[in-house]
């Protein structure tokens, strides 16, 4: 049964995240629904990480069987054709072994948060950015972040529903620039727990107001207690940027 | 009778453009309606520039006069307050001379224009770039460009419902730069004719994808013709976004 990697960008205003569920918009049920279209098949999406409602993706990556082999540019196509009342595209489409995994067989996920930091809401990046109206201290954020480098237990910044077994992760890097007006902060680990981007950038931004210092991060890391951290932030601003696997998919020579 | 000056950033999509039509939305009228329920006063809000549909706004400048003198920055917050359902926002009032005029005491409109190009549609960025698949050469696009720069007869690239008086112009500057997958061009000018910056885009676009030369821009230009120009290009992607007056009226020390 031929396999494909389909490389995925959305804006996830409007749909309840991405995994399926009966009476409501979800990115899966869109892409299975224009797949069907296309083919003729009704075949599961399997993604690289399962977005909230309002979070947006600009390379997520999924998996997909079909009974019958496709040229990878038709189906890259015929996907967008059928998305095409959606902001949902497929940016890229290339055939994988079959034991290729999205999820298993990633193993580097990045994560970007948006923060428009000025004293104004936004009107023209509404829904894109979180926005916080305080000047934010980059430098004591970027000393906070260090304490969450490497493996720890992450109880702290788990959501209290996480189904992960373990609540052990390593971080491998949270990178903070500055452009212009907004702050983004860049994670990447192997993979996350339950909306543990969003505790930590919660408890970031806290350190960035003054309200936290620096070393609070370690603390409340280390008291393995979500009860004890700051709350999370907004879905808005969140973009599952990129994965990477074992080898390069998407190189076609 | 007080005037003020007002920063204005706004997302054109669902806007009829800016200027007040009975029975349609539109910036001025939301900003008028604002500014009644902050003010009780029925006052008109005049811009530097009149934006059409689906056009935005990132520093758009409004001048208006109220009855009642007001402290600047509670008519900021009172406007962005009655303004919180639509996307619009004030991110500065100043307090101006009487003979202050948004649109005749500008001495410098910078407009940019955001072109994305790559294979596939937008999904996050839908309604604020431009899309084409077609890769661009940058460089034959500011040969073509350079030949607007100064005072010249833009017939040729002036809508043909364009109610200015002379089709004389002088452009300062046209600077064309790359980030990631979009081209953005960035025109200044005393001021514009209508649909002049489209109307130069669709000819660049056109420049840059290999269909004119860099010549054919003199060549056009100088022919003084708007029928043998190439295709306006659409309102998505087009920004006002700033304006120079002759004195720094945001400067408050």
């Amino acid at each position: 049964m031929p396999r494909y990697a389909i490389k995925i960008e959305y804006d996830g205003t409007g749909f309840s995240g991405f995994q399926a569920q009966n009476n409501v918009q979800t990115i899966q049920g869109a892409l299975e629904e224009a797949l069907f279209n296309f083919s003729g098949e009704h075949s599961e999406v399997y993604a690289s990480g399962r977005t909230d409602a309002g979070v947006h993706a600009l390379g997520m990556v999924a998996h997909l069987d079909l009974e019958k082999s496709v040229n990878p540019e038709n189906l890259k196509n015929g996907l967008n054709f059928y998305l095409k009342e959606k902001r949902i595209v497929v940016l890229d489409a290339v055939p994988v072994a079959d034991d290729f995994h999205a999820r298993f067989s990633a193993i580097q996920r990045t994560y970007i948060y948006r923060i428009l930091s000025r004293p104004v809401r936004p009107a023209i990046r509404f829904g894109f950015v979180h926005w916080t109206h305080h000047k934010l201290n980059i430098k004591a954020m970027e000393k906070g972040a260090e304490y969450l480098i490497g493996k720890h237990d992450f109880t702290s910044f788990r959501a209290v529903d996480c189904q992960a077994k373990s609540p052990v992760k390593t971080m491998d890097s949270i990178k903070i620039t500055e452009s212009e007006d907004e702050v983004i902060i860049e994670f990447s680990a192997r993979s996350f727990l339950y909306h543990q981007v969003r505790n930590i950038v919660g408890a970031l931004l806290e350190v960035g107001i003054g309200k936290l210092q620096p070393e609070d991060i370690k603390r409340i890391l280390e008291l393995c207690d979500r009860t004890k951290a700051p709350a999370m932030a907004p879905a808005t601003g969140l973009y599952f940027k990129s994965v990477k696997f074992d080898s390069d998919i998407w190189n076609k020579d």
